[in-house]
């Protein structure tokens, strides 16, 4: 077998990673046990969440163990396999890591997919993947839209922001408020995206923020899709509808914080506006992602709901493709070609 | 008719309410206009509520005007009247002011009660009024509890944190931890309310009191009713079961901050776990209020439900029993005897 390459954290980061954090090692490719199977890796996903994993804090997963690959949702191809359930040559999509080769087991966290379904197997890492259930789940079960809702979205520009906004218009909200980083990101969601309004967060303090999403929602926004924390966070608070819903996707804003979380100040307005605030994850909806592909290609289909990828090339550049999640510096999904 | 002796807010606290913001005013009772009434106020209520009315920011009501009695619930009796409606010698329970006499109208605030349903008709204030109806409501409604659930109640000495672990308690709760501040309290929460444990905030830090209440909740706190926010709230977002429900009543310990909210913290929590932070009002459930002052009344006859009330003498002492309810000087709901 051909060596594998392999992402590995030998350090938890303080605040930003940073490249003594890791080290890409070179191994054998393991034996296979009965029952396992050897994926080629093609692509690894990258997400925000994965730098949460990367502490040693209880959360909803166990911290990636140190001297391991980096944990990631990967697509690729069985390229040996002790099981019959996935045979050599199968796509799989599951959650393994940054490595050239994954082990897997039937029953476990692998999938066998048909890119022919789609335009690239790298769509089943953003809107078929963990991305677009996330988003189609997260807005449709947790914020639980009504007809003619304001919703705002943040990190509205991201993999999952940008298809929120399209799901909402899709789902029948009566006007679509993004908030994303700089002139580009904000034309791209009104021109690519079809959202209503866009307000850049770049150089606005609260109070800007706080008025600049009033100037758009002048009775409060129904919704709110967050992804992000922080004063932007704060200032949707403050712009809330009686009875709004807050879906808490992610909090960007504070996952490099060595200094410790922000958090929300502004809870006393969910006690005016008896508001809710609840937290959201796509691993719950695992039993129901087939009706949401479905859904989602769908619309992928009909052309109502458009979305981008950004493939960087090559394991050796793990570390800065992830950073851009955190700069601004992708435009769509990021995924990494782990395959030459 | 008599002098009315008015206590005004003249000045919003920076902070800590203080003496100068406020005054004490003699002046006329005011004349009626056809289909008001004049009601002779026994007592008046005391709550941390009030501290958000005296700031000029938006919240759920309007700040009380500059050079206006403090509003508050009083209960009184009818002592003027030109409707009838609202005979002279009725008793009414309304939202009204700090005052000696209050001008009200058939359609408004108040309602008219029987006093000889209760041992007091201060219970109106307590028990079955607002206090008792934002324990009842807030609980079963927001919190959503299902038998069997650990239920956390912050401010639980307080007076609706105490009809909280009471209800909870009938409710079909299988342990209710309170947190008060200091022995005496803590104590009264075992004793007198009968919590199944007690945590003392005092002198706890943030990591002492998340230690102290996963002593209690090993495997975490399915509802919680937050009264108090800062610290307090923060330890229960890191002991959060799954899907666990937080019904927001109150953040005391942030009213009177004058350097900012602190907010809460964790709510990365609240993805871990897919938790929920709700805020809560008793204004919503004034059409059911019939409903919860039956159940109330029913619950304290049958001695499933006790509560306290500490009665200070004087609207003169208006401030420093005001005052009370943040230094935790009260023993129950706080209540100012307002006739002599």
């Amino acid at each position: 077998m051909p060596d594998n390459r392999r992402f590995l954290l030998v350090r938890r980061p303080d605040g930003a990673p940073v490249a003594d954090d890791f080290r890409l090692e070179t191994g054998p490719t393991p034996d296979l046990a009965e029952g396992q199977f050897l994926i080629r890796n093609h692509y690894a996903s990258l997400d925000p969440a994965m730098r949460g994993w990367m502490d040693d804090e209880p959360s909803y997963m166990p911290p990636i163990p140190l001297g391991t690959p980096v944990r990631a949702s990967t697509v690729g191809v069985v390229a040996e396999s002790r099981t019959d359930e996935f045979p050599v040559g199968t796509w799989v999509v599951g959650l393994n890591a940054i490595e050239e080769y994954s082990v897997s087991a039937a029953g476990g966290f692998s999938q066998a997919i048909d890119p022919a379904m789609v335009p690239s197997p790298t769509n089943f890492l953003s809107v078929l993947g963990a991305v677009g259930m996330t988003a189609y789940f997260g807005y449709l079960e947790v914020c639980k839209p009504n007809p003619g809702d304001v919703v705002l979205v943040t990190g509205a520009a991201g993999a999952v922001g940008s298809l929120v906004g399209q799901i909402a218009k899709a789902n029948g909200a009566s006007k679509v408020i993004g908030i994303a980083g700089g002139p580009e990101k904000c034309a791209r969601l009104i021109e690519r995206y079809k959202f209503d309004a866009a307000i850049d967060y770049r150089g606005k303090s609260l109070d800007d923020l706080t008025a600049a999403i009033a100037a758009e929602a002048p009775d409060g926004v129904n919704v709110i899709f967050e992804n992000v924390g922080g004063d932007i966070l704060d200032a949707g608070l403050n712009n809330l509808a009686m009875y709004a819903r807050i879906g808490l996707c992610g909090l960007i804003s504070e996952y490099n914080n060595a200094g410790g979380k922000t958090g929300a100040r502004n809870i006393w307005q969910l006690i005016v506006k008896r508001a809710s605030l609840t937290g959201l994850l796509v691993a719950d909806y695992v039993p129901r992602f087939g009706e949401g592909i479905a859904q989602m290609a769908a619309w992928m289909q009909s052309g109502t709901l458009v979305f981008d990828e950004q493939i960087d090339e090559g394991i050796e550049n793990a570390l800065p493709a992830f950073l851009k999640l955190f700069s601004g510096g992708n435009d769509g999904k990021m995924i990494l070609k782990v395959a030459p």
